[in-house]
């Protein structure tokens, strides 16, 4: 009796094989990754025994014996933060928990996009959302942006010439505070421009809060769109970049009818029960502490990177600057093209985001790229972005001159 | 201004609303769910303890930097219990972890079944893999079972139809050790008759062992279909069961060339961290002990079950023997179809399976039902049996009289 390869009969449509895991490269700065001196250990473990001593036997059943929406007082506490913090109105019976936030995106896509239909997207955007997008059939359209965020006057002009060709975008998916990559914050009259062209032409907002907890201490972020009109915004956040990203904790809050739906898509028999205990219990208690905490060592490593990319590149780069998060967002001169840049950076131990992947439209971010600064040690960013300098002049010729050489 | 109800934007095939959460039952005989006097409380506080303060920095990083087969020393676990307990040759890098094992049942679909195949499952199974072969578009045939599991002179006969009609099955998906809902144990020589076929046929083998674990003291379980035929066989399995459902871990066994196509198909960006790392440290010392305290603790509570059934049933109900796990199988008289019972018991405060929910062709099974035995109490257990009957009697006139009866 032979045996045979079980991959001999795979569906046409199967996906590629996954490549063998071969480790982080030295220099990461890509990937939703944050600051392992950050993680709140003690705060964890004793956060850990309290929630199992008090309410462990409840993992004998699914879902906590608490139902498909998540354990209650892990909702209680995004319901809190959100009306706290976010201007929601929301109690735990108005939050879904999620298997991270990209399970949120890939349940509102369920819901509402069939194959052929137009959805709209900030022209730079996480790259997560414009493939998922895509992936559920969906054209999508890029909403140009400033150092604001949405031009509010681009999205009507938009939304006008979709009307006219008969066409209803399925969702304005946006970033509104920490944009992704671009780190900016929607105005507040912005904001109201926005939900009020969402009413007119009848196109939900699909508004992601993923880094709107990280904020510097200098920086107030106006209300979440869904605070100002409820019923026509459908609201994902996530735990990700809080606390940790390995928890797999997000959350969304939707009006019922919307939230009833979404609820009805998530079929994952729950989210992991330990993580979501551990998280409510000790942000129950820690929240703003540890956000303080967070903010402070993550601003001190953008300034960190900022110095470096300003050492290493000068003038020959365009950095925005972000009003929080964990990334910085760039642009050098308009001959290179970052795709030829990705392989070797990554032979020098480097690892960035080419903006094309960041883009909707990706030649229009050919020269563009991201750089996440959070898993990086302070030395790691200084010799990375230096390593990274000296690929792109290698590849490039820019920048053309720089400290490090002058001190070679 | 006015807003609108984004659900007026739903897709076409949008599934319906979901309820409102209201809590169990009283009696609730349904869902996989463990015995909570049985979670080792302080074993999983202790190991949440040690395994954060040795490992937890790296929750700051997706996967925990150890790639997306999961934490490595879960796998490490998988990989010891495969090859110790199940015959199976596997290494931490031939295991992958997943959300559930209900994510390894939607990974298969995803890479094997296209719209109009066909799958062979046996005629009655879990109602998740049932269900979810039919929601990929797959037509799916029912392989006949006897006391001992897949009857494999019957499953010849299929695979000989099928090929007269041009037709190559996706899979054969099979619970051979414990299963599930009649609780058999394929022997060794219909397992190798089995495996035979496989390659005669060409057709992979899905092997789901999520009660294997669950064996009462007095039994044995020949090696695993994977251990027999590794290229030709799918396998996965579930810490559902021998720990926790809440949890949400799974794991996957299979050749490189067909894992590292499932590894592609996760994206869900990683299971829940602290749930891998607890799961990992607690089994790696404690797990021969637990699984032996709870199998005695669940042989207990089907002695429980199988003597409140036969007292309230008597002679009118056939049941299985399970030979581990945590459900019981009967039949009622033909006459009876349990569908009718399913709204009247829930009013008395009983949830039960009905047959034909667990069954490829409804109709076969409609006398049949399944009842979960390891969450309620021994108490509750012979209450709910006795609310059951009585239901049963008021609306079928069967069993026609019973202990209760008798003493009223």
């Amino acid at each position: 009796m032979d045996g045979f390869d079980i991959t001999t009969c795979l569906a046409k449509d199967a996906p590629a094989a996954a490549p063998r895991f071969g480790g982080f490269p030295p220099y990461n700065f890509i990937g939703g990754h944050n600051d392992p001196a950050l993680i709140p250990l003690d705060g964890l473990i004793a956060a850990a025994g309290a929630v199992l001593a008090r309410d462990g036997r409840r993992l004998a059943t699914y879902n906590l014996s608490q139902g498909p929406q998540g354990y209650r007082p892990l909702r209680e506490f995004v319901a809190a933060k959100l009306s706290g913090r976010r201007g929601i109105a929301a109690a735990a019976d108005d939050v879904l928990i999620t298997s991270g936030s990209g399970q949120g995106i890939d349940i509102v896509n369920r819901l509402l996009v069939s194959p052929g239909d137009t959805v709209l997207i900030e022209e730079f955007s996480y790259a997560g959302a414009i493939t998922r997008a895509r992936q559920s059939g969906a054209g999508v359209i890029a909403l140009p942006l400033d150092e604001q965020g949405i031009r509010t006057d681009a999205l009507e002009n938009i939304l006008t010439a979709q009307r006219a060709k008969g066409v209803t975008p399925k969702y304005i998916y946006t970033i509104p505070t920490i944009q992704n990559p671009t780190g900016s914050i929607l105005p507040l009259d912005r904001r109201q421009a926005l939900v009020a062209l969402s009413a007119r032409f009848g196109v939900p907002i699909f508004e992601d809060e993923c880094y709107a907890d990280l904020l510097w201490h200098d920086v107030d972020a106006p209300p979440a769109l869904r605070a100002l009109a409820p019923s026509q915004v459908v609201h994902i956040g996530s735990f990700s970049k809080s606390l940790a990203p390995a928890l797999r904790l997000g959350y969304a809050s939707a009006d019922w009818p919307m939230l009833a739906r979404m609820i009805a898509c998530k079929a994952d028999g729950g989210t992991g029960a330990i993580d979501q205990m551990v998280a409510a219990e000790y942000f129950s208690s820690h929240f703003a502490a540890h956000i303080d905490r967070l903010s402070t060592g993550l601003s001190a490593k953008l300034a960190v990177m900022q110095e470096a990319v300003a050492r290493e590149f000068g003038t020959a780069i365009e950095t925005w600057a972000p009003r929080g998060g964990i990334f910085l967002w760039m642009k050098l001169p308009a001959e290179v093209d970052v795709r030829t840049l990705v392989q070797p950076a990554l032979a020098a131990g480097v690892a960035f985001n080419p903006g094309p992947e960041w883009a909707v439209d990706a030649e229009t971010a050919k020269s563009h790229l991201r750089l996440c600064f959070a898993l990086p040690t302070a030395d790691e960013i200084r010799e990375g972005v230096a390593a990274f300098a000296r690929v792109c002049r290698e590849q490039t010729g820019i920048p053309r001159q720089s400290a490090n050489i002058r001190h070679q």
